[in-house]
């Protein structure tokens, strides 16, 4: 991890344990800078990076603020992590409804960027908080990047799996939303009435090269998915 | 506007006037350093601020990156200055329901942080794109802080008006997100069948020094909203 992620890292773990509100403000630059024993390039590329994650505002001569923090149980838009880390007050289980590995189509072949005869795991999973349906998940990786999958990794977090065992260094992500009607088999797998809404996060997951790796479809249940979107200052 | 957001939306309109894509190696850091010519503080600045917006990836030892651009028509939910800017290929327009000065409720008051008996305008408004509803917009404006508002200012992009004639310095907001069944009178004002799906966004807007103005509820018609996130690297 770069350093001044490190210390962004640092001062916001610090602003959430000491469940600081909106508007406290926090020591001055110079005050930081002493504190955590870093430059004043590294400071001010953490408190911009804090600033366009939401974390915290910055008025000039007048000093660093804390933003509010998000509502429990909602789940962050712009974080490209899942949302185990939302959830970690819930109790999150998953149940496996298929894995394998197959040729993908010409649409997912493109998107991911696939080489002709390139193969991807194709996995779809049920993701429960609390004990009710959350969402439907559906998702293609390369096996190029993603040599190894199996129930029982994808039974737990992926996301885990693939930073803290494969060693994957995660970019960014694009991410497309919608509201539906949804389809009978999907309502069945929701355990909600026919032609209830839905709403619908197609996501395509790079590396921290610019690759890509992953193209999901989250189908959320309406009644238990709740999210949360901080606008920057920019 | 500081002198690292100046580079970072120049930078940024270059990318966009030559639709570089995906992937797209953007010149050296200190090459970019010359043609800018700032310091590399500010480029530094610059580039993390770009890369916390989706513009750009950076790899280490490898270079600066460009990243994929959404797909047109689509709103983007990272920003807070509304989606005018983000549909300006499409036709807007905007029929208005209700404007009023009134005492806030205590939920309302609560809030926008307002002072015993401080007064605010209700707006309530239509927005059509392509001669279609987009969605029903309901806010709450400080008038502490917006002074004055009429029927033709609310017609147009409010935002613009805040910040071009009031130039009121506009910081961040806090979204929050979810899928319902409409309500009967929704669905009548949206021109859509009964029980049909809403996007709800709630969203409290706030000025760069940290003091919430805006209260707003938007219900995105789901036939005509597409909306884009893209997540960064952090």
């Amino acid at each position: 991890m770069l350093k001044y992620q490190e210390v962004a890292d640092r001062i916001e773990l610090a602003i959430k344990n000491k469940k600081l509100s909106q508007g406290t403000r926090l020591p001055s630059l110079n005050e930081l800078i002493l504190k955590y024993d870093v430059s004043k390039t590294t400071l001010v590329k953490a408190l911009t990076t804090l600033e366009d994650k939401g974390i915290i505002y910055q008025v000039q001569g007048s000093g660093i603020f804390v933003r509010r923090q998000k509502r429990d149980g909602y789940i962050a838009l712009m974080t490209n992590m899942g949302f185990t880390k939302d959830l970690e007050n819930n109790k999150l289980s998953t149940k496996v409804i298929d894995l394998r590995i197959e040729m993908p189509n010409a649409e997912v072949a493109r998107e991911l960027n696939c080489a002709p005869g390139e193969e991807v795991y194709f996995i779809k999973r049920i993701r429960y908080v609390d004990n009710n349906v959350l969402c439907i998940e559906q998702s293609y990786f390369r096996k190029k990047i993603v040599p190894y999958l199996n129930k029982e990794i994808i039974s737990e977090s992926i996301f885990n799996y693939l930073t803290e065992v494969l060693k994957l260094k995660i970019g960014f992500s694009d991410k497309y939303l919608r509201t539906d009607i949804l389809k009978e088999a999907e309502t069945k797998l929701l355990e909600l009435p026919k032609k209830s809404p839905g709403l619908y996060i197609d996501e395509l997951f790079y590396t921290a090269s610019g690759e890509p790796f992953d193209l999901s479809q989250t189908i959320y249940n309406y009644k238990h998915a709740n999210f949360f979107i901080q606008s920057g200052q920019k």
